[in-house]
């Protein structure tokens, strides 16, 4: 369902184990990224009106969330902060084609992935950590995060016939994938 | 309690008399770049807790308006389409300093300016057109209109001292007063 090409690895839980605080105020800002890419998608296909009503119901949905992320944070006294990048989202960004309408679907599906691959990890978390206020908060996430991977499939089919989407999503998810098998030494939720 | 330093001119109205389409499809568009506004600057000063609260009440206000115009625009059979902008929008952001937190301060009151005019604009097309659908929309909009402009001087305040924010909102509001009497041949919310 969710289109991936791989499993997160089992480095990724030991890094968030050793590293839970800086992972939950990675996640913060991840989820304040995925409303403000909803956003630019608005602005770049304004003219397509279903689009700008599901980016809509995503921007509300995933700024939400950013502030569940940081009254969890405040609760554990745990300071909300600005943190170096990893390379996921701009190694991602850096496979979208510069020419429309190819742009917004190689934009829509990387979008997609993103929401899967969190979705995936919220799911690995939720059976993982061992507090379970922590444990019920990724649950409560991951069937909204399904949603909009689903959600950015389906208008990538605005731009493009359904077997193109479908090519472009398996070459988009393998290059995810070896991202993720790739990792990164910073512990982020998409290391 | 708007800090402008100028009345629109007359001649606006007769712009929009004889161009009110346009000018219904360009509301939509400054309903969604007031959300896009919001949006990037929570994301430029995303360890600000109180803005990003804000921000976050901003973008779903005006997201809700933009949807609000569309479905105007869509019950008079008008179809929204991309227009090419007039200067408002990129004259004021030129006036905003490259260099923070004098950027923080000049960003947030540029965003409050441009509430205060379209709050300014809604009251005066509330009196003026005869469409009594039309005049009731843009009473129900400007209440928000005038709150935005009043959090956006607040937000000002956390980066600068009360005089100093004063004084630079005195400057941008006579700068912004000069592009408005200087006028745009593009009918526009802004023009």
């Amino acid at each position: 369902m969710l289109n991936l090409q791989s499993e997160s690895p089992a480095r990724w839980l030991q890094q968030v184990d050793t590293n839970l605080e800086e992972v939950l105020i990675d996640h913060a800002h991840c989820e304040h990224k995925a409303a403000a890419t909803a956003m630019s998608l608005m602005g770049s296909y304004i003219d397509n009106l279903n689009l700008c009503q599901e980016m809509t119901r995503i921007v509300d949905e995933e700024l939400e969330h950013f502030h569940r992320v940081l009254d969890l944070l405040a609760r554990r006294g745990i300071a909300f902060r600005r943190l170096p990048p990893g390379h996921y989202g701009r190694r991602l960004r850096a496979l979208v084609s510069p020419h429309e309408p190819q742009r917004a679907v190689d934009r829509l599906l990387v979008a997609g992935l993103i929401e899967a691959r969190s979705c995936e990890r919220f799911r690995l978390l939720a059976d993982h950590v061992c507090d379970a206020e922590l444990a019920e908060f990724y649950r409560s996430l991951f069937e909204s995060e399904a949603r909009h991977h689903t959600t950015y499939v389906r208008l990538a089919k605005h731009f493009a016939d359904e077997s193109t989407v479908r090519q472009r999503l398996r070459e988009l998810a393998l290059a995810e994938a070896a991202i993720i098998a790739e990792g990164h030494p910073l512990p982020r939720m998409h290391s």
